[in-house]
């Protein structure tokens, strides 16, 4: 990776990408719960990427990155693996400038998945259901069309980009207290914390991670680098390891790290399903657990919750069998 | 049935009820699609009545009606034969004035439904799922009990609480030109009805109605009652007959009524689910249905829907067996 990728984000560089990726994606709105609220004794505010365009907070980095790239570069197209929301929102953000968007995926995807990818134009390769498959093919396929990476976190621009949806919340919503996001590879936390660090840094920022994969939160704690091995959630969008720009800025910037049981995990998919009517993946379920759960210290506060995406096969719902 | 309930709301019973009910319901959000928006060739504002208290619009109007009523007939509680969100939103507005719901539920309702009125604390009393049995019911528990009856659409001030879903919609999305509702019993379209000819006459209204519970269409084009016989929708809140109230209001100031069949109304639910990441409910896809099926000319027009509620057996999706 060149130097130029791998760096934090500073102050300008999310302002710039707020003005880079503004004309194209959702100004996502706001939402409450007075039923939550009186249960926790908090306000809450969930920001709702899950309305945001392709359905997840990934549209941000991928637009932000994808706008910044010089002619020579789009004419070859970018390249990623990615089963999930990253590969819908390159190939999305890619057809924005008629780039070509080549996604690598495991033979295993599931059908919905696919089909999104290709819905917005992305041209997949199957590979096997490893990382190193996955690599190795992404190499393969960069190598015959000259296509660029655009990884799904480990990259500042895409790490500025994310960081705009906390920047939107701080805007709209005035004295917030805490922040909780979901932490994965940690690209949404990592821009959740740089925006709170940067314009309102008496902000707590809190990650919470499935128990099933808590790389994150054993890296936190220990402070050097813990990968994910073999971890078994649902929260889908939550099973990569941090990246070597992520970890850094989340070891400095993060005030603590929860982590939550797949069971509390699908119960507060369901609650909010329930309670406010709207789809959120089992990835977003996760902040939302550890408040439920009372994993975080909540009582009297202003909590901003970053809802990460609505992306669900309805065919196959966690609890139907 | 009295005088007083057995009028045409004006307008100044509209704006009151904007008063008696805003303390107590939310100012539910207007959302949009711009999927949608270029598939259809204009411009859609969803009215997002799935966000509103219990779940529905019904919560405006049993609000509106509790509000009313005078102390003598609180303490004797209010009373109602409903499976629906009409049972809901009655159980939920009395007990914003501790006063005592009494609800006469099929024995064969939902669990779901059931537990839901339960929560609000309703009283219920099971009867025989058939209409003569619930009527009798109901009558029963007002000579044991002595309450109120508020009946879930044929009562001036339930159709002036659910105008107010409409009034809210106008006032925020100027120049719409159409609006779109679903029609059951006849309430909500008759109070969006009403508001749109009170308050911005140009807007010409629409009603939506499932083919397998056609009794308003039917109604409306032959210019006199037809009951609703054996209704056989999925949508579950439009299988009742129009009233004695609401029918001159829809048959004066509804512009047109359209059908829709199951397959589509099946469609459009799940089309809004995956798309705009909301939960609706059946009944509230009748509209949507409507306009993807182009049985409503909408070409460069701005159109609000109103969506009337979220309320679903998450364990039962129609579209999993």
């Amino acid at each position: 990776m060149d130097q130029e990728i791998n760096r934090i984000p500073q102050t300008s560089d999310i302002r710039e990408a707020v003005e880079r990726v503004n004309p194209f994606i959702n100004k996502t709105p706001v939402l409450t719960s007075g039923t939550l609220n009186r249960l926790l004794n908090c306000e809450i505010f969930f920001k709702c990427e899950n309305f945001q365009k392709v359905g997840a907070f990934k549209a941000r980095g991928a637009t932000n990155a994808v706008m910044q790239l010089e002619e020579r570069f789009l004419l070859k197209g970018v390249a990623t693996h990615s089963s999930g929301n990253h590969a819908q929102a390159l190939s999305w953000a890619a057809s924005l400038r008629n780039c070509k968007a080549y996604i690598v995926m495991p033979g295993n995807s599931s059908r919905v998945k696919v089909d999104a990818v290709k819905g917005y134009g992305g041209q997949i390769t199957f590979c096997e259901p490893t990382l190193a498959a996955r690599e190795s093919k992404l190499a393969m396929v960069m190598d015959e069309t000259g296509a660029t990476e655009i990884h799904p976190y480990n990259d500042f621009r895409i790490i500025s980009g994310q960081a705009t949806a906390a920047l939107e919340l701080i805007e709209e919503i005035p004295d917030l207290d805490l922040i909780v996001a979901p932490v994965g590879g940690g690209g949404l936390l990592s821009g959740t914390a740089l925006s709170a660090h940067y314009f309102s840094p008496k902000i707590k920022v809190i990650g919470a991670e499935p128990e099933k994969a808590n790389d994150a939160y054993l890296s936190f704690i220990q402070k050097k680098f813990v990968p994910s091995v073999k971890p078994d959630t649902i929260a889908d969008g939550l099973r990569t390891s941090l990246g070597s720009i992520t970890f850094p800025i989340i070891l400095k910037h993060v005030d603590q790290i929860v982590t939550v049981s797949e069971p509390s995990i699908l119960k507060a998919m369901r609650y909010i399903w329930e309670r406010m009517k709207i789809l959120i993946e089992p990835s977003s379920a996760v902040p939302v657990s550890a408040l439920l759960e009372r994993k975080i210290n909540t009582a009297n506060k202003r909590v901003g919750v970053i809802i990460s995406g609505g992306n669900v096969d309805l065919d196959h719902l966690p609890w139907i069998q």
